[in-house]
């Protein structure tokens, strides 16, 4: 089966041979392989040894951006939330039920946020201390780029929390040229090309110590993460991890490392991106984020007009034929999203296109455009 | 390896074996596993199917109880902790760091907190809508049974939060005989033999749906869990989840219910723990809980009082003989534990405990009473 589903995504397999495996979390060994990690990830993040640290916890994407917004907005405290995309709305729900005040800056889900809109909402509300962003939007397949946004942020003396879920690793990201930013947050199973199971926090240890006890969760305190592994060392847990997961991640930096890093990763995917972005059109699809805005993590493509059409039908025949695809649409529009991330290449997604081509036609679909 | 620290636990080749997989979570056949397997989960907490649900949530133990206590106790709300160990000082802590209010009941960490006691605190403390116990307390072994305590919770118009953590599975427990149970909650890797990764929830749909909204987060709200269940399917996931450790674990269900369930699991582990308890003592080691109140979970057992000793230096010699210990103490004075659970039988505690004479001979620790 090819998984293109945007995550959690195609691993391979020696990644997942780390999965099958008992492993005592608090023993000496696993604690040094566990401490050996963890200034990697702080590196991967670009950041500086010393000056930040890598802080993870066990669960999901949304846990670690909560996780994020309560260490770093006390309650009560306003953030502006970028909301052009889904995944951004799920952000600012995260920050409301978690008893913080959202400022929404909305913006159409198929264009990256503007910098000069961005400086004039913060402009607008002096009282948001934070600006909430999702890097790779997981609903349209856009960028928000920090390299834009951040230094505008910046120079509105505000705090930068970075939603860096399903693109980190493979949209260039340097913490350390990023004064402004608090907290960037990740996951083990997207561009990383671990498994499902931690999310993972870095952020600046200057931030950590002036933002200790605003959390009001002791789980999701990610100051209290960065305490308890100065007490008891960079190699323990507070709680019982999924420790396969974590083990299974550390294979996946290793191969990420060996592959040359997020250029070469970036480079993987952009050219899985070409193939998928032109190979739809070929189709007579079309794309639903215009070419100049569409980012390297997913593809997302209107559903056809043709009165025969049906997703869960195309899912279905496509899955007869080794690909999975995402059966939902993400958008207010009809559409479906393809991944162009994972341990898979250029071929994979001519193949995935070949079968969608055979499915189409399998179902009748001949207007394929959008309505 | 043999794990004998008590969880994560040693797990079976077959339930390893589905952690090596890459699995689309929102596939339609997951979805059917899935839902599948939610009935079961509620079955073997005792729950019936349509009055009781079961909501699992990817992470760790901790953060299913802190939302077991935000999902039930409002913020601000008053519960009364039975506190006789080190787990229910971390889930006073939970409780505490969520903005609940707790009232300690205080109780010697060697006996399971006496009815009458309690019975007593409740009298003193009207204010108190809520009692969260920790049934297996992982700290020491000892047992704070529902059975003894639920019927004075329910006689004094409270609700009970059961902590069932490292027990469930083993020790008795039915959930339709808890009139006062809001909540029961437990993890994939203790007494289920499972792999890390999931949080498990079993509570009734009637108190749920009078708890809507009082969770103070997105992520550890138990009605949304359950919401999101009733308008997307049994099926579906709001996030990410730790799928591998689901897909084990619904195999470990399987083998749990193969071997015979919750009274052949509570007799495997009943002879682990005699065969332990018994050796130890032969080993001229003196066991920290009396044997009236030994649980069949973990056996924790005084540090020699023997110059010679040393915590680090014993477990290391027990890894070099293939069996993991804790290697740090969960009690005031020094103390080690010893798990009798996962998936292992009396031959592997005599086994363990022949390394462990083997290993104190190798010390040179003559002097094995406590101090």
């Amino acid at each position: 089966m090819l998984l293109l589903i945007p995550g959690p995504v195609q691993t391979r397999p020696e990644v997942r041979a780390c999965m099958a495996e008992d492993i005592a979390p608090w023993d000496e060994d696993f604690r040094a392989e566990y401490a050996a990690m963890r200034p990697r990830i702080t590196a991967i993040a670009g950041g500086v040894e010393g000056t930040h640290v890598s802080l993870p916890l066990p669960g999901c994407g949304h846990m670690i951006i909560e996780a994020a917004i309560r260490t770093f907005v006390p309650a009560g405290g306003k953030l502006l939330v970028v909301r052009n995309g889904g995944y951004a709305e799920r952000l600012a729900r995260l920050a409301q039920e978690a008893g913080r005040v959202v400022v929404a800056l909305d913006g159409p889900d198929n264009v990256p946020m503007a910098p000069d809109i961005l400086a004039r909402a913060l402009a607008e509300n002096p009282d948001c201390t934070h600006v909430a962003l999702v890097v790779s939007e997981t609903g349209t397949g856009i960028i928000n780029d920090p390299a834009v946004l951040g230094p505008v942020i910046r120079a509105a003396g505000r705090r930068m929390i970075c939603d860096a879920v399903s693109g980190f690793g493979a949209i260039p990201f340097r913490l350390a040229d990023h004064a402004e930013c608090d907290v960037v947050v990740f996951t083990s199973n997207k561009c990383l090309e671990g498994l499902p199971g931690f999310g993972f926090a870095v952020a600046p240890v200057a931030r950590l110590e002036a933002c200790r006890g605003q959390a009001g969760s002791w789980v999701m305190d990610l100051v209290d993460v960065y305490d308890h592994a100065l007490k008891n060392g960079w190699g323990s847990f507070r709680f019982t991890p999924a420790v396969q997961a974590l083990r299974a991640f550390g294979k996946a930096m290793e191969i990420y490392e060996a592959e040359g890093g997020q250029p070469a990763r970036l480079a993987r995917y952009s050219r899985n991106r070409d193939v998928l972005y032109e190979g739809v059109q070929a189709l007579g699809l079309t794309p639903y984020v215009a070419r100049e805005h569409q980012g390297p993590i997913i593809v997302n493509v209107y559903q056809p007009s043709d009165p025969n059409w049906d997703l869960e039908r195309f899912q279905r025949g496509m899955k007869a034929r080794g690909v999975i695809l995402s059966d939902f649409s993400a958008t207010k529009v009809p559409t479906m999203r393809i991944g162009c991330i994972g341990a898979i290449g250029e071929n994979d997604l001519r193949f995935a296109l070949a079968q969608m081509d055979a499915v189409l036609a399998e179902m009748g679909v001949g207007r394929r455009a959008a309505a």
